[in-house]
């Protein structure tokens, strides 16, 4: 088991092997947390996890426990194995870019966008392509009968996890969302941990 | 005014400048279309139409008359001004591809991303990016209390239409859905045409 701290705000990644067990963590609780998985194909990410096609492929918002995360070509990536948060995460809003805290008024904030690029930069993946839409664990975005959707704060407790197995040879991103001008996340920014384990045997 | 027909399970582009209107049309009724908006910058196809943001800017899971979809960079690209349709469309669900009809066991089915790429094609822009998550106009596809999503035939009237306003200088992409297997489309395929309205005066 390995353990990666992902201080507030910013993201960290990992490069996992099919089988290996995802584990991400709200610290202190009430944090956001934007995941994204890539296929580990060399010197860029190439096939990436696809929220639409994860739609498509499980008819429903986000995955149930034991249903999969699949990419842009349909094929498996992440599977949701278990879950000790309230079990609210969103798959509908984009991560949180420089053109959003422009919006707001903080030109220059700290970003989900920015922290994916930073954080593939630091294990060596060069990131051009555009941003995918994030899972974002522990965010509370629920869809109205009219399809209004509200944004809640974060209601995990602390050390509450989610627990993730790779289906394919990936990369995976975890950024502690820095969003702090709207209060999705609860109280300060605080720190996510990310931890893997090496379920053997399974490779692909 | 200038229509261009879109036969049963093709696509076609068409540049529009900003203030221009845009009317896609159900040429028979029941027929799924999926629509694509991107910037247009010379030779690629670069900002594009963002299903997640959209959400995030107007906080609803598809705009309402008089909102805008938006772009990848947050910025308004197409306005619902007119819907003439019973207004059931989805933006939750990808474009139909290869990997989904090979999954329906007829692999070389067309498929609206190809027709994406083809249609962009006839107009002289070369695309490699990711296939945007389209706008399914006509595509019924309702959110359950629980996060199911169900996937209806469409009950579109013969000549039913949506309008949009250009916000941006940028091409618009129809694709007459081609899937044939899944009854999302009511009989059998149909046409789809897109009529355009140059608004003058209003160019951006």
């Amino acid at each position: 088991m390995s353990r990666t701290e992902v201080p507030p705000g910013t993201a960290r990644a990992v490069r996992v092997r099919a089988g290996d067990l995802v584990r991400v963590i709200d610290v202190e609780g009430g944090q956001v947390g934007d995941v994204f998985a890539f296929t580990d194909s060399g010197t860029e990410p190439a096939e990436h996890h696809s929220a639409a096609h994860t739609r498509a492929a499980i008819d429903r918002l986000f995955p149930a426990i034991g249903e999969s995360f699949v990419t842009d070509r349909r094929r498996p990536i992440l599977t949701l194995v278990e879950d000790t948060s309230p079990g609210e995460h969103d798959m509908l809003i984009p991560a949180c870019d420089p053109a959003r805290y422009a919006a707001l008024g903080a030109p220059g904030h700290r970003s989900c966008a920015a922290n994916l690029a930073e954080a593939l930069d630091e294990i060596g993946l060069s990131f051009t392509g555009a941003v995918p839409q994030p899972i974002n664990v522990f965010m509370r975005v629920p869809v109205g009968e009219d399809g209004r959707l509200s944004r809640l704060t974060a209601s995990s407790r602390p050390g509450d996890a989610v627990t993730l197995r790779a289906e394919l040879d990936c990369v995976v991103v975890l950024s502690a969302c820095p969003q702090d001008l709207v209060r999705i996340s609860a109280g300060r920014l605080s720190p996510l941990a990310i931890e893997t384990v090496h379920n053997g045997g399974t490779r692909s």
